[in-house]
């Protein structure tokens, strides 16, 4: 019997030849990531450990964004206590306001992961490395300080399912489209600790862009991660971002996946997950008429630079519906800069949205666009449980940046057909 | 005895033909403004009046700029209560996010100020149209529920100081520095309830946005209100932003002033204001070595484009310094239009600066570039209280545009002259 490719991975970091689903394994970590939230919490554990440094400078990243520039006092402080850390461990890849950005976004940007890494970080969302074909996935912030201290973690090798993608993405229907396509099919806890493989054809029709967004959802699946294989988009990104050495794994044919399903991009339809609950979704066809009160265009899912494109091939020469309160977050600075040269920011701020600093701001309810009673948003974002936004009676509805650019024009979940005719 | 400008303004809209210093007199209201945090207590005040409409829908200017986007669940909810009491009493003026700006930029350029004006507004620094020659004031949210009510406010007529300015501002130095000079001259009482009247040939030196800085600041110095006389300048301006009727109010050659100072624009230097008072002023020359945590750039004081300019003239080509946290805040979505336009914008980001969208945010602790405890910063607003921009042992060093890049740049308090050589 052989591996998945996420066994792959794991074995060779667990310094085995054969590792097998369920199985214990201590694994040797390329990259451990904190945020602005996880990290003062994972320092108060790594200070209790009391060795003093962190097992490697080079292989820590901290990247401070979810609360910045700082909402508040309690932020300021959380903030500082993260600014100290990183200079009295001497951390290299800590990223202040200005050169920095959403996390998911800017590590691969950074070349802080790339093929065959395995990598932990104290936020859900870590898992969307592997579209790079990287092991990666969410930790608690005792396991992030476990990991800076030893620079290694603990890992129950997961199951796998594996999604044979096939055809081509019709025109509007991204990889947001995708995920929330497989995620309304199999359930919240449909890969529960189950790594997700895609493979197929239809991978090789995917920007990378589109493969993070895939990824980056996975864990909205309960998935412990979601891999991409390696190809030539992938290698050329790297190549792009990163001066690191990397390692290609591939599963073995023999290797065993609890299911196996296929998904024919060709026939997917721009969707939309209702609150609340990203399973809950409906193709743009069955949403009906559901007025809005905000749309929310970015996060680590959908702030990429393709992401600022669709929605401003939808936008430019528009306005957005003067009900619409329209922000839009460009994930790093470089994302923002790109957008900037190429026009898109300027048709953003023509068409009546707000461009704002890289934050997950609204995203968990943090700052930058809080929904009050009674609201809704289109958002580009992961998670629609109830309050995520803001009020516990507001609501979210998860869209790909072309559904949520369409619905701030028409007041209303749209789609971008009814826009660009 | 003649009467002062603001003195002939306010007597011609008691509908008299003489007023003096001390007189209570009820005006008429040309405009009746608030913001996200003083409308929700004037709504309140507004519906125990039971009069159940307001004086005049064109008459009113409301303007959600604090806490938006909405940092949390309670801002939102203040901006809905806003929201909701707009579209009842069918209020023409309401800008909502997209079409929004900070408040004391958004007035004059949307034309809803003009000279011979009297405004009031429930925010402290609506002082700010001055600038236009109107007479225009800060109150509290129960006088600006009476306004919208009736369309009229009690005042006692102010006393005023006389402001001579004579030659022309050095290079680096700009209505901010102006101001802050003053204040650190006659003190945060210097002009308590008086009107701060500028005249003198050195006015027609300074820019309509040096006008609103200075006018901006009058409450700094405790003033009423603080005043400039009608100009071309002025009249372009006004012509250019809005197609009000306007009246022009002179002082008599023979009105009383309780003061008359001279100032000589050529001799003043770039001035900071140190913690925590703005009289607590020093030039750029004395100000020693103080290293700095952040560098904010925008607010109702220098939020405008040629603050802009005046920033971007030293960050192009230069990066701030690592250590300093550069946040800057167009006043309104026009301005960062014309910024971005300019390239403006692209120097910002290039340098390593971050650009928000337009809020009064950190300017009074509220978001966006809180500070922690032991944290300073160099900042182009307006007050530098105790704890105004965050935790109650930070620092807040008021200073200008020109300044504050120049200290974004150097790590602490600069000179421009020590940058751009």
């Amino acid at each position: 019997m052989g591996m998945t490719m996420t066994q792959k991975i794991l074995a060779r970091h667990a310094g085995e030849d054969f590792v097998k689903a369920g199985q214990l394994i201590k694994a040797k970590l390329d990259l451990v990531l904190g945020n602005d939230i996880t990290t003062p919490v994972a320092i108060k554990e790594f200070d209790k450990i009391g060795i003093g440094r962190v097992f490697n400078r080079d292989k820590i990243a901290i990247v401070p964004d979810h609360f910045t520039p700082n909402k508040d006092i309690k932020s300021a402080q959380q903030c500082k206590c993260v600014r100290e850390f990183v200079k009295k461990a001497e951390i290299k890849n800590y990223f202040e306001i200005g050169q920095m950005g959403i996390e998911h976004a800017l590590i691969p940007e950074k070349g802080l992961a790339v093929c065959g890494d395995v990598v932990i970080g104290a936020d859900s969302h870590t898992c969307t490395y592997g579209a790079l074909g990287a092991f990666s996935t969410g930790v608690g912030s005792t396991d992030m300080a476990a990991g800076m201290a030893t620079g290694e973690a603990w890992f129950k090798v997961p199951p796998a399912i594996k999604f044979v993608l096939d055809g081509k993405l019709p025109k509007w229907v991204s990889g947001k489209d995708v995920i929330l396509h497989i995620i309304g099919m199999i359930g919240v806890d449909g890969a529960l600790y189950k790594s997700m493989e895609f493979t197929g054809k239809g991978v090789d029709e995917l920007s990378m862009d589109d493969r993070f967004t895939i990824s980056n959802m996975a864990i909205e699946a309960g998935a412990k991660n979601g891999i991409f294989p390696v190809d030539e988009k992938t290698v050329d990104y790297i190549r792009k971002h990163s001066k690191r050495e990397y390692r290609v794994y591939e599963a073995d044919e023999d290797a065993e996946y609890e299911k196996v399903i296929h998904i024919d991009l060709s026939k997917l339809r721009p969707t939309v997950a209702f609150p609340h609950i990203p399973e809950n979704t409906r193709t743009i066809d069955d949403v009906g008429d559901i007025k809005i009160d905000q749309v929310v265009i970015g996060s680590c899912t959908n702030g990429r630079i393709s992401d600022l494109r669709s929605a401003a091939s939808i936008l430019r020469g528009r306005k957005v519906n003067k009900n619409v309160r329209t922000i839009i977050f460009p994930a790093t600075q470089a994302i923002y800069l790109q957008a900037l040269r190429e026009g898109i920011i300027e048709t953003f701020v023509e068409s009546g949205a707000v461009v704002s600093t890289p934050t997950c701001g609204p995203c968990l309810g943090g700052h930058m666009g809080i929904l009050a009673e009674g609201e809704r948003a289109v958002s580009t974002t992961n998670r629609n449980f109830v309050g995520r936004m803001g009020h516990v009676k507001s609501e979210v509805y998860l869209a790909s940046p072309a559904v949520a650019a369409a619905s701030a024009v028409m007041g209303k979940i749209a789609s971008p057909e009814e826009v660009v005719k």
